[in-house]
């Protein structure tokens, strides 16, 4: 193989657990599933928490950090855009004003669903972490909550509750259209995607049921890509 | 003037007031501005609830209805989607994409905000109601809520940190760019302008703060098309 052909191959940072393949971070989730829509081979290099120094360079403190080339994309926001112009096929967006609601989706989603998710996973997180993440993880999600993970924990069905109230605008649209895209997935759905895939990774929770159009949604996404999010390892849903 | 030229005029039937001119449904609001966006002249003509007849040949007992010649569309989405493919200039979606996501900001909108909304606003709908719909909106409201229109209204400070506290996705957009469209107000912007149109026409109620970046992007679409909005009746905001 020519050099420049093993150059070429993007190498996304993804945060993984104490098995190299528990790879539960929703913002690599998203962009896991942006590469593969894109048609992009890239190569997905186990990362953890306390490996700061592997992405030192980077503007972030955490993955996903993409390196294309001697180019380094971190923050999932910017790696998406950077995709979307530097790989225009098969677009994430669809045009500026597509652009700018996926947005206001993903902080609806990250404002909306992690945090009912981080109370129902924290626990699970904890459990499946590397051991040399482990300190880190609960010391600094312990300074942010103000109270131990296992106070911060919410019992499952009071929190699954508010999940599911909290997805009713995602259901309603699914109830009228296969995708938050319309008849095609766009970085939107990856967004919410990696929400679910975020708790498929470290849960054996049950957070959808069958009747529910989301339920629908995620098994396609699942699907998708030849069972690329199906495929990886994880808890049945 | 010809014949041809006055029948070319749109017609939107628009809910009213007691005073004719006080407008004040949030679904009548994003295609008013929906059409102003588009360049059309459109004659808004007062509608009030007991009026269910003169509608009675459309799929809605409610507003708005638009008239196109010989054409009558109902649904605040229908007759966005209408207009889109009839008018296309000046897109109020920009692809299918950003259409498939505008129906959930939409849900979101409605299931979010304007619950909120109804509870801090009922009675001052109620007072402002033309006298001949007042006894139907009682009726029809109280049926609905399982409770008088006076035990539904919350008192106001609680539900303006409710209602502030579920703007943080649109607060988190607006801190980004000027519109949840990106550099332009799309039909997601319009539908949740509409929601704090319906609040101005019928309550003094003050709902942000001028240091929200939400404040700065109502008050440009109050500017938008001459000041089309902010020069509709209702309160100083």
């Amino acid at each position: 193989m020519l050099r420049d052909e093993i150059t070429m191959v993007l190498k996304l940072y993804d945060l993984a657990g104490a098995d190299d393949e528990r790879r539960f971070s929703p913002y690599c989730w998203r962009i896991k599933m942006a590469l593969r829509h894109k048609g992009l081979d890239v190569e997905e290099i186990p990362w953890r928490f306390v490996e700061k120094e592997r992405i030192a360079n980077s503007s972030q403190e955490s993955v996903p950090v993409l390196f294309d080339g001697n180019q380094m994309i971190a923050d999932s926001w910017e790696i998406a855009r950077y995709l979307e112009v530097t790989y225009p096929n098969h677009s994430l967006f669809g045009g500026a004003i597509a652009l700018g609601e996926t947005l206001f989706i993903k902080f609806w989603c990250e404002q909306t669903l992690h945090p009912i998710l981080m109370h129902l996973l924290v626990v699970d997180i904890f459990e499946h972490l590397h051991p040399k993440d482990q300190a880190y993880f609960r010391k600094s999600r312990e300074q942010s909550f103000g109270m131990t993970l296992e106070e911060f924990a919410t019992s499952s069905q009071e929190a699954i509750a508010t999940f599911t109230k909290a997805l009713a605008p995602l259901r309603a649209t699914l109830e009228r259209q296969p995708y938050i895209g319309g008849t095609q997935p766009c970085f939107a759905d990856y967004i919410v995607f990696g929400a679910f895939q975020w708790a498929r990774a470290v849960s054996p929770i049950q957070l959808l049921v069958p009747d529910d159009p989301i339920y629908t949604w995620r098994d396609d996404l699942l699907n998708a890509f030849d069972g690329y999010a199906r495929n990886a390892l994880g808890y049945p849903v």
